[in-house]
């Protein structure tokens, strides 16, 4: 006794495979679902089929799209001498929301670690350097994160490209907007005492 | 620009719906979902189905089933001379894992409310009547919740009850195990004094 029915321990066992999704949380989810009306139902299981067949990754950035070429890519105005290279393809969408970003991207898929065994050859590494062989590019922007594995990306890359005539930038470290100066710790500290600017 | 391709989108407002999970949640969701392999996606497809097709209330107690009557319904070994009556259903598993209690239960599915326009003809109060009526029940454990909706719930049919010669009792409220005096709000404590016990 004690064990849910079936049907359902089947389904908070698929809900829990889920990022974040401890055993109460599915067994919330699962329990709201059974109450939820078959619209819902067929709608989520839909969307999830629908996704998996539709969604692929960009030949060209390998960001994700359900076209041919995702929607950067294929955008006319955008400016094709700036690539922006991010680790995975919820960075682009968070740099698309700021608005102020106009160049490519490129999605390395990961980051080189080699604690995890993770070399240049596990991430979209060699798709950069051969892009940037047939593109006129002027600049590339490191956007991987500011972790020991985005560093270590970042340098690598940048040994690589900056041979090749084109210019590598890293976006700025510091002290996020909104926090507190007090409860920053220690190396973005030090990071912002570095890049600090005069006031104009 | 900044938006998702349409099928990660439609998921992202599928997964949205889900009660605790917000916009954000449901885009890290949706992007693990991505990446996921495909017996994951299709298997938590054919779970929300599945539990959709064969899921259904058991006709005597109204808690959840795959068969015919809920495994504790059909248990020859249940004392079936005590009923306790609570809210939902997964207040049904959360008893069941103390494994203390062995009689049977009944699920209202909701509370009276007269705010929210909740009455007694809106939840399965008349089902529980009618079952005291046709079985041998000595005893009606009221398990709804310590709130203003559980206790009118509690109040009201208890004063059907009552009449009908059968004990209707109430759960105990105090300072939960674990807890602190310290950050027991005010109810919480006054109930603890009024149910104060000897020490043996």
């Amino acid at each position: 006794m004690g064990l849910y029915p079936k049907a359902i321990e089947r389904l908070i066992n698929e809900l829990a495979k889920l990022p974040g999704i401890g055993d109460k949380t599915a067994q919330r989810l699962a329990f709201h679902l059974i109450d939820a009306p078959q619209t819902d139902i067929t709608g989520l299981s839909e969307a999830l089929l629908d996704m998996k067949d539709k969604v692929r990754l960009c030949p060209r950035c390998f960001s994700i799209t359900d076209g041919d070429l995702c929607d950067v890519c294929k955008d006319p105005k955008r400016d094709k001498s700036v690539i922006c290279v991010v680790e995975n393809t919820r960075d682009i969408f968070a740099i698309e929301r700021t608005h102020e970003y106009n160049g490519l991207y490129h999605v390395l898929h990961g980051a080189i670690s080699p604690i995890e065994g993770i070399g240049p050859q596990d991430i979209k590494a060699r798709e950069l350097i051969l892009r940037l062989g047939e593109d006129d590019v002027k600049e590339v922007i490191m956007a991987t994160n500011p972790t020991p594995e985005g560093e270590a990306t970042a340098m690598y890359l940048g040994q690589l490209i900056t041979p090749m005539g084109i210019t590598v930038t890293r976006l700025a470290k510091g002290i996020p907007i909104g926090a507190d100066v007090e409860y920053t710790d220690e190396i973005t500290l030090i990071k912002a005492f570095e890049g600090r600017k005069p006031i104009k």
